[in-house]
């Protein structure tokens, strides 16, 4: 088993960072992962003014997987997501849906236990999520705090143990990071941040080739889901619509009129991202009405 | 028990319209409802094209509460909803969260069991809910295809048999009409339409006096939905942020930035409507963090 460490970050998703790891398709890689401040936060008196920014929202990586080309797939199968007994969520200023409102910075510890997370008092049932995770993509150089075709920071909730995710791949090797776990987060994340939390990620990898997704595909016990982002809600739940119509066209050899049909009877659009330079919005189809490989061309 | 016909059926949510019907809170009341096109589709050659536009959109009403007064809150328990064997769905060219690509008119007839439709020969699980459902506003005339503070044709899927709604009383006796029944709908109603059918509702209305919600709010078995509307998801998805953290603070005490907090780990954000005037957006609370009391000032 390869162990790839926590000091091994990037805060772009970029083909200049060197690869940290070089990984076999089917090995199990454990990814140790910094929280979503760097680690700069260990306490409530630590404020989100006083943070070094340079630190905040990294991932660790890039691990290169053998074989990964430019028009793969680069599926990742989520073993398992550990995180400890404690987390931090805060308020920012000017951050969040409702930016414009006068917001004071705060800072709240969380403990966690195996099962709840105790927000002055009130119980959350944890759910150890991974809120960035993705490929580098084929532009130069995305933040690893933002999103796109590549993946990045989706903060989708269903991105968890046992879910499996599908990436285009657009550079060699496919140079994958993955951080900011989160051990509760619901959809949206509206204050812009969660219960942040290090921790380890269990991951293998495989490559389907010559084919790849529109968008990241993630796979769930029930369902795919088509991973769309755009610069609105709108945008993106437009762009998450046209790619799920475009899958059932494909899986079911229907005329566009048919699928979209369809579309309004088995597509749920969902939000994930509202809180980013871009916002997230996934296609969500039960397994029942669509194969994976109707999502990949 | 009292029985509405569907011959009573109104376009838009307004004053200007006579009751047509008086009920008493806790009366059970059964109101037929047209379907989305008013019945004008009734097999596959019969085009959009050539729909009389003045008889779609419509909604069986206005019903006079007896007691309701602007200030109020008007409680809608659904108690059923019963669907025919069969119903449609229609593509319209420049419709639905696609219109700008180019659609061609298409009309399906739909065949629809106890438990399933048949859509081309993929079986989806009926959920018969009530697409347009709302009380008269403050503001003159709200046409019955769009939505509001006021209710309306909102498609929250959820809208189903066993859940209750609350909504503002703006006029007196409350003005309630209800309609657009589907047997099958996804979060989005994609394509403009899904499966449209008449039917019947029986309902029950209660009245909580003196105090109103922000928006109306949907109960179901585990949750509370704030169902707010804007010009785009995005300012929809704030108006229902804005209204749940408010809705949080009442609940704990707490101050601004702790129901933000607790917001961004507590509240999803949904996607209702996308191919209305308006786009929907509602913000789901698990019944286990907040009370109904905390929606209503």
């Amino acid at each position: 088993m390869k162990t790839v460490s926590r000091n091994r970050m990037i805060y772009t998703f970029s083909k200049k960072h060197k690869p940290v790891a070089f990984v076999q398709p089917g090995e199990l890689v454990t990814i140790e992962t910094e929280d979503a401040f760097g680690g700069q936060i260990r306490n409530e008196n630590d404020s989100v003014q006083t943070l070094d920014w340079a630190k905040v929202d990294g991932a660790t990586g890039p691990i290169y997987v053998e074989g990964a080309e430019p028009g793969d797939t680069l599926a990742v199968e989520i073993i398992d997501i550990t995180v400890p007994n404690k987390g931090v969520i805060v308020t920012v200023p000017k951050q969040g849906i409702l930016a414009e409102k006068s917001i004071e910075p705060s800072t709240r510890i969380v403990r966690i236990s195996k099962s709840h997370a105790d927000f002055l008092g009130t119980k959350l049932s944890i759910n150890p999520m991974i809120g960035t995770i993705g490929v580098t993509p084929a532009e130069s150089e995305i933040p690893c705090g933002s999103l796109g075709r590549h993946g990045g920071n989706m903060d989708v909730k269903e991105i968890t143990s046992r879910s499996k995710l599908f990436f285009p791949v657009f550079a060699k090797g496919a140079l994958f990071a993955a951080g900011d776990l989160h051990a509760v987060q619901a959809d949206g994340e509206l204050c812009v941040s969660a219960i942040e939390v290090p921790g380890e990620i269990s991951v293998k990898f495989e490559i389907i080739k010559n084919k790849k997704p529109e968008w990241p595909v993630l796979e769930t016990k029930d369902s795919y889901s088509l991973l769309a982002c755009g610069e609105t809600l709108d945008e993106a739940a437009k762009l998450a619509t046209e790619a799920a119509t475009n899958a059932l066209m494909r899986q079911y050899r229907w005329p566009f009129e048919t699928a979209y049909m369809f579309g309004s009877l088995a597509v749920d659009l969902k939000i994930n991202q509202v809180v980013d330079p871009k916002k997230g919005v996934r296609a969500a189809i039960s397994k029942k009405y669509v194969d994976l490989e109707s999502f990949l061309t």
